[in-house]
């Protein structure tokens, strides 16, 4: 039975996902919901029809899942709860601070509509977070790194076009390869957040502006870069069109302990991603989490959950026999 | 509440269950089984008693799991359907072509008494198996590469010293460089057996043996070796001792595909092992899934599981608000 998914937003992500469901025969995508005029939004399949976000409750009856594909700071905290009472739901929160309190909301949201919502799902939090966990269950008194990059950051990216003088920008975060290698090396350092990545910066000037200026703004930006060793390049906008439009991403996952009776056997568990494209690859999880979500709801778990809360098969088109046969 | 623990057959693998379990304070050895005189059976912690295996069964209602310490060969088939009808249980049963009839048999058992019985629990099969499902449900279009090593493979090993003329032997399986480069750059070569590992073996002669003709029956040995470029020292009783008695292993679950509308997007993930001690780890990860098994019986999940079947949640002391907290 072909699993009825619709797309709330319709960006990089909604696009990630309509490419990522081609990829899965048994799930269908049968609506996109939009806040834009629906005659602006070209679906790769032009076949789909785009929807009203206004009229999304009328396709309550017609669809197994919803895969949200709005913001973190503004979308989800209230799409993700108003629509868990009516669908089961997938997001990608990613503001870490709020997860307890977006957790809560969507959980009271699905239990009242009988429905399950998966949120914060994607590769960090996601893949990640389950690496961290497996590797945090099996090596307890271990010690954890997780590095990001080589990638587009872009909340960094935002924050320097906000500076007076700046036209556009593209800012990388990069792991550090020392703190890699010594990591690897099972040295279990201590590392500062100096010390575990730098941030380079692509930046095109307005006319007229005042590059020395621009470059102090970005150094000196707390949060953001003054904790870091940042690098920031001038360049023209073509030259950022044509070599930094991409949306690459990745990084590292490292649980690394000691066994045996004097701690004498070093263990090191290491993860990473090399992404191309960050919202594609992030879409291809929230699908096959959208997959779960609906197998949760036809056994009656209600509710919030998260990557923590689901049976790796449940994420697989596969049977249990054929799991074991092939992947175990 | 403390999680009793009992461990069945005090080998390698045994004794590393015994210091997994000093890692997490949730659990608590309570007594190893064994079939040798328990005279002879010397733990780390004397305080634990060593009971004859033929008396497990007055320990029924003492103990929340039992870990299953026994080789796949012969020891596995028969304890572990015997031992769920009585307890949980988890094993690291990894012959992969008898897994299915393996699977049935526990099941049978663990339903019948209302136990859960978890198979399969290690790294492979176990954490690569777990890698190579999330892998293939987030990129379905994708394709997969194991690589095994460096490590000691202890059948191969085995396999050297029933050569007549060989005293001792030890074995490493080691993955070719060039293999691992081409799968990291997502080239998604196709990767012969020959291809992907080669063997080195380093043996001990017993005294007027043929090392030309040991050296041809290892690398001409069907299965074992005939497939492999595999390269045979010839050294000392004392230098095998010296330099080859640790138990390191690990390897490498490597999954590349493309997403995008040309596929033009390059998605890699890699997940990879370095340990010094193959045992221990093997045991940390049973004893995760220990706590797992205990937890699903709990909510009255009986029958026999693996590792797909498991909310990663339930491997983890700690609850899940504090979880989402520190991990998500």
């Amino acid at each position: 039975m072909t699993i009825k998914v619709g797309i709330v937003g319709y960006g990089n992500l909604g696009r990630g996902v309509e490419l990522a469901l081609a990829q899965n025969p048994d799930m269908q995508l049968c609506a996109v919901f939009s806040r834009r005029d629906p005659a602006g939004v070209k679906l790769l399949n032009a076949a789909v029809p785009v929807v009203p976000f206004a009229q999304v409750q009328e396709w309550k009856d017609k669809l197994d899942v919803l895969v949200l594909c709005g913001g973190s700071a503004t979308d989800l905290p209230t799409q993700t709860p108003q629509l868990a009472q009516y669908f089961n739901v997938v997001d990608s929160f990613d503001t870490h601070a709020h997860i307890p309190a977006h957790f809560d909301a969507v959980d009271a949201a699905a239990r009242a509509g009988k429905k399950t919502g998966m949120i914060s799902v994607g590769w960090d939090p996601g893949l990640f977070s389950l690496n961290r966990l497996y590797a945090q269950a099996v090596l307890p008194q271990g010690k954890q790194y997780t590095f990001w990059g080589k990638g587009i950051s872009q909340g960094h990216s935002d924050a320097i076009r906000r500076i007076p003088g700046v036209k556009d920008a593209k800012q990388y975060t990069i792991p550090v390869p020392a703190a890699l290698d010594s990591v690897r090396g099972g040295e279990n350092p201590a590392l500062s957040t100096r010390q575990k990545h730098t941030r380079e910066c692509f930046v095109v000037l307005k006319e007229g502006a005042d590059a020395a200026e621009v470059e102090r703004q970005i150094k000196t930006m707390p949060n953001y870069f003054s904790d870091y060793d940042t690098t920031v390049h001038f360049i023209s906008q073509q030259e950022l069109n044509e070599k930094h439009s991409g949306m690459p991403h990745g990084g590292f996952v490292f649980a690394s302990a000691a066994t045996g009776k004097e701690g004498e056997h070093k263990q090191l568990i290491e993860y990473n991603l090399k992404l191309d494209s960050n919202p594609e690859f992030t879409a291809s999880v929230l699908v096959a989490y959208a997959r779960a979500a609906v197998r949760l709801n036809a056994e009656g778990q209600y509710g919030c959950k998260t990557v923590f809360d689901v049976p790796p098969a449940y994420l697989s088109a596969k049977d249990g026999a054929s799991l074991r046969k092939e992947l175990l």
